[in-house]
């Protein structure tokens, strides 16, 4: 782990022009580290070797994601701070699906010598203000800094499951409500919108096709690209008694199949409940709301609404996902097959 | 966190030309996975959104570091089960260096869709193989797969201080031994071979070349690519009464700096303990030894030897390293800078 130890805490530059290759590796962090959220969990923050984190009852969740320039993101259409957001906000994600309260992330990030410093200055803003605006008092722990070609950022995040069990996607009953809080296929279609119209006539994303969209359609292009998963909603369902729980990143439909198959059930949606588009609502990727299941009767928590039932599956029919009581095809993407947008 | 959780556990598949872009991502998880060393700690491992550890004392040490195809490694000269064994033993050093036992890892790795399945298998290996033979018990309890492109290693390690003090850089005291465990400068030499003599007539790195080094310098070479950290010595030199301890990742001249700088002090090297290459003892990067201070006349662990003594110095002078009471230029490199061979 590489440390601001040797750098002053606030460092005098101000230029915008000033890029990494301009900067010691200390004075980069030096930069970057006061623009951070200090997590209530730290014993031992970012100028050592690692990091020191308090995990209350004997356990911590553990979850890691990275995004890369190009396949994850396209700096025409994502500001530094929207990249910082949401490589925040997806794995902190991940961390509500266990019912676990977010506490802290470590940071990687590599980035071309001649990116200006401003950019990670932007990142480091992104983080702090999804950490503070979705799982306050969570914080960065820690981080490193390399050289690349392409713009990545690696986050690992941490959390503290109070004591409780942790909501796996394996303990769906037949009878269990299936519930949903969080967006439902607006970040699939922001995407979509992205790919298609913010780009220029040769198919290059593009800086103000892709700002004419944030006017234009600001609801799907926003979830997109800095979404706002429910975190709050993933401790608060595990105190409700969900038997399984998941952060949805690749669509309902695939998602509900995930917790069908590990838990061998089927899952049936209720069309009703999924929208005027079913299939922008079944088939769209990172959204980042919570899927899970509540025994029958069950009360929901505030964010989750009904979106149908867990039913029963012989052996062979684990995993099936029905609207209606009429099979599903499940579609969605893959991260080596690139993007479909009429599957996903 | 992307999971395995929908791919068998071992896949019929053999041909070495598979690609990634042949396989889904649970099929290429499905076949890393059974090839990962599982945790001890590992209260909840890979096929959920997050795994869950254990953290005995209630706290964890945890660090993480990227390796990115260009910047920090080259195809033509490390192997990919090199390229794992390197990515697990710099980020058990950085736990180790804390006094705190490696427990267990996560690993997100980013790949262009030509690459071979095999190699994602052999960066597998190397990661076990580095974990059984340098902190048994340690395991990769997640991941992230991604496609990229150029091949990116992220790994965040996490450890347990059992109940011990963390040993920071800043505790060295005047008075106090100066003691190393691990090589000196054998890391530096063989990529500066490397450099010289491991690429063509262009001066593109080329696997012949690097293959004859690896014959005629084994060590030096053995100690670039695939270092071999003394990881039992960072919990042993905790409890030996460690007062501040490190990785020398930069060269023991500029990590002696940060312990000298964070602790207030001085270091004085005693050039006969430095052997017959005093500059590349005190310069060489990418050792991975630990450097530590214990109290005067301490009895030092077994694999430390005494380098020298820690001295006071005024508040202008915190820092500075001198060999046999001259002041020492400490050089060295940077990410941003690039590798210096003159210096570091």
């Amino acid at each position: 782990m590489t440390t601001a130890a040797d750098a002053p805490r606030s460092a005098p530059h101000t230029a915008t022009t000033e890029t990494l290759a301009d900067l010691s590796e200390g004075a980069v962090l030096g930069r970057i580290f006061p623009r951070l959220p200090t997590a209530a969990a730290q014993l031992l923050g970012p100028g050592d070797d690692a990091a020191v984190v308090s995990a209350p009852d004997g356990r911590f969740v553990v979850t890691t994601d990275m995004m890369i320039q190009g396949p994850d993101f396209r700096l025409a259409w994502s500001t530094p701070h929207d990249l910082g957001w949401k490589a925040a906000a997806t794995n902190l994600s991940d961390v509500a699906a266990m019912g676990a309260r977010p506490t802290a992330l470590v940071v990687a990030i590599a980035a071309p010598p001649s990116t200006p410093v401003v950019v990670l200055e932007g990142i480091a803003d992104g983080l702090r203000d999804c950490c503070e605006a979705l799982a306050p008092g969570c914080g960065v722990v820690g981080g490193d800094l390399s050289a690349s070609d392409a713009l990545t950022l690696a986050v690992t995040a941490f959390g503290d499951l109070e004591g409780r069990a942790p909501v796996l996607r394996s303990g769906a009953r037949p009878g269990d409500v299936v519930a949903h809080s969080g967006l439902l296929g607006d970040a699939g279609r922001g995407l979509e919108l992205l790919f298609r119209l913010g780009v220029d006539a040769n198919g290059v994303p593009n800086l103000d096709r892709a700002n004419a969209l944030k006017l234009s359609h600001p609801t799907e292009v926003a979830a997109q690209l800095t979404p706002v998963p429910p975190i709050a909603s993933g401790p608060i369902a595990a105190l409700a008694g969900a038997t399984a729980m998941l952060d949805v990143s690749d669509g309902l439909a695939i998602d509900a199949g995930r917790i069908a198959r590990a838990s061998g059930v089927g899952i049936d949606f209720d069309s009703a409940s999924l929208g005027d588009r079913i299939e922008v609502a079944l088939g769209g990727g990172e959204d980042h709301g919570l899927l899970a299941t509540f025994p029958p009767g069950a009360v929901l928590p505030a964010g989750f609404r009904s979106l149908g039932t867990v039913v029963a599956a012989s052996a062979s029919h684990a995993g099936m996902i029905t609207v209606d009581g009429s099979p599903h095809d499940q579609g969605g993407w893959d991260p080596y097959r690139g993007w479909d947008g009429a599957a996903g």
